[in-house]
């Protein structure tokens, strides 16, 4: 195993001893409880959002924390699930009095600590918390980490769309709809060329022969839903645009403030693959989806939810309304997502 | 060799395909010529700036194409010149009456191709040229690429740099005056933990034994100053702050426009690094400059002149007086750098 890292002991508080010092003006990091905060705190009155999970996901979570995005992310050790104590501190640090949002990547750690957090915060303070569960991978129903899909890609454009919402003083309710219209409304499929390797283990954590890939794969180097041998990028988008399609054209979304006006299409990478390939896998994906006749409306391509050093890639689309559009739209300025600020 | 590509021959078209689609309301791209356009030209009267080099380091330079950087990229095939034809095209149709600035990154061929343009657009239209050659990396002296020292990591600081120059009006002198000041105050070193691939060539570019590492390596794989056994970050972090800052605090800088205000630190990835060790890398960095006396005032972290799929990182520092931060601070709007927009 090659990495760049002090001791595999270390890992996750030498990386946001690095964060903290990349980003002094814009974050606060605890780390001794590995929480990330954003540093201007807003009014009272502003909803809060906190999330978090595993780390080896950057720039999620911690990344995502600032104006129009996050107010906290919890980081836990790498693949594993934050404790409820971190996310009990977030949560009473941030509140400004109109409650706090979690959102929480489906996975059965991730869940039960969540609702701990939310249970000792609300005998404790009475801060209102309100939760919600990102489940938009389509590739198993159930895995080792979860029951029913497990929540990838979509976590990016809840946190970004929910902290928009907060941003313009909408209540928690409404903050929580927004966030869970999103969820419902996205979908996502993944593909691995190589394994990741987690420190800890010292060693891939699956083997994939040279000339195999593996479709279906989940973030932590879960099983997907079939290898088969290397393809070409047409062949390979099509493998992550059909099965998502396929559920997410035939939605019924009673809560849609309108018709929608396109998806929001992200091609991320899961760490290890270079942008020239994140690019060239979206031109056919866009190609797939223009004869599909869907109209992408918004669209990212990078690393937003990376497994480690894995290399190969996700989709996630989601059905956007007007309201959605714009709120996507606006200003973000956090470590991993800026613009029109 | 496992890559998200469709063929070895079409790679840099369906990337640039990918791109376009990805930019639509931004980019321009000439996917005859491979190259990348910004959409919104500038009034008369703006200094152009276009840049370029061999594909494989992205987003360097299509990716800096946009408000306040650059107004046209060349893209070459991988890790290869572009060609005379293509500079003179963009240098051409970016022209606004104010001539042209060229930031070519020192190579041989690049160079060599840049200056044929420059003659040929001088010939033609007379359109004013002007250049500056970048060449900050202290690893190696010439090399098989190069005469004199290779071009790498300053070049994404001159091309905002001068960007944000161009932006406020400035004359082409001055812009390429700028543009050559913060060359010269600028030295990179980088690293490698593993070869990268091009596709042409279907296998690694040199062989990384399983518990080495190569100190000093180049952006297209070419030798370093040596290898050793694979150590700990903050060792490694040693080997790329020593060789910069021996070079770098004794340097005269006639030009500065007052006294250092502090360096602007990039700790760059290779394209396979995650963001979790480029974060734990600059924390290492960060905390050397600080016992060096070094101020940082400003940094990146993140992958920003790349090297195909090769894991490494390189780091950056560029020695800035007030006036190349405010140009560094004023507001940039591409694909690969956006803030303050």
């Amino acid at each position: 195993m090659k990495k760049l890292i002090n001791s595999v002991d270390n890992v996750v508080t030498d990386a946001l001893r690095g964060m903290a010092a990349a980003h002094p003006h814009e974050l606060d990091v605890d780390l001794d409880q590995h929480i990330v905060y954003r540093r201007r705190r807003k009014e009272k009155g502003k909803v809060a959002i906190i999330s978090g999970g595993g780390s080896g996901h950057e720039p999620l979570h911690g990344g995502f924390v600032g104006t129009g995005m996050l107010d906290a992310a919890c980081a836990g050790e790498i693949f594993t699930s934050p404790v409820p104590d971190q996310m009990v501190a977030a949560t009473t640090a941030v509140d400004r009095g109109a409650g706090v949002l979690h959102i929480v990547k489906n996975y059965t750690g991730d869940v039960m600590n969540f609702e701990m957090a939310a249970e000792i915060v609300d005998a404790d303070s009475g801060i209102q918390v309100a939760s919600v569960v990102t489940n938009d991978d389509v590739a198993v129903e159930d895995s080792l980490y979860t029951a029913g899909r497990r929540g990838v890609g979509v976590t990016v454009m809840v946190e970004k769309i929910a902290g928009a919402a907060a941003e313009e003083g909408r209540p928690l309710d409404e903050v929580a709809g927004i966030a869970a219209r999103v969820n419902a409304a996205g979908r996502s499929m993944g593909m691995a060329l190589t394994s990741c390797t987690v420190p800890a283990n010292g060693k891939p954590s699956f083997d994939l022969p040279a000339d195999e890939m593996e479709i279906g794969i989940g973030i932590h180097g879960e099983p997907g839903r079939h290898r088969e041998k290397v393809a070409p990028a047409a062949e390979v988008a099509e493998r992550l645009v059909s099965p998502i399609l396929a559920e997410l054209t035939s939605l019924e979304l009673p809560d849609a403030a309108g018709p929608d006006e396109g998806v929001i299409a992200m091609v991320n990478g899961m760490g290890a693959t270079p942008l020239l390939e994140l690019y060239l896998m979206y031109g056919e994906i866009a190609r797939l989806l223009q004869g599909a006749g869907i109209t992408v409306a918004r669209n990212l391509v990078g690393n937003y939810i990376t497994s480690l050093d894995m290399a190969g890639c996700s989709l996630t689309l989601v059905r956007a309304d007007a309201e959605l559009l714009r709120l996507w739209d606006a200003p973000v300025n956090t470590p991993g997502l800026r613009w029109g600020a």
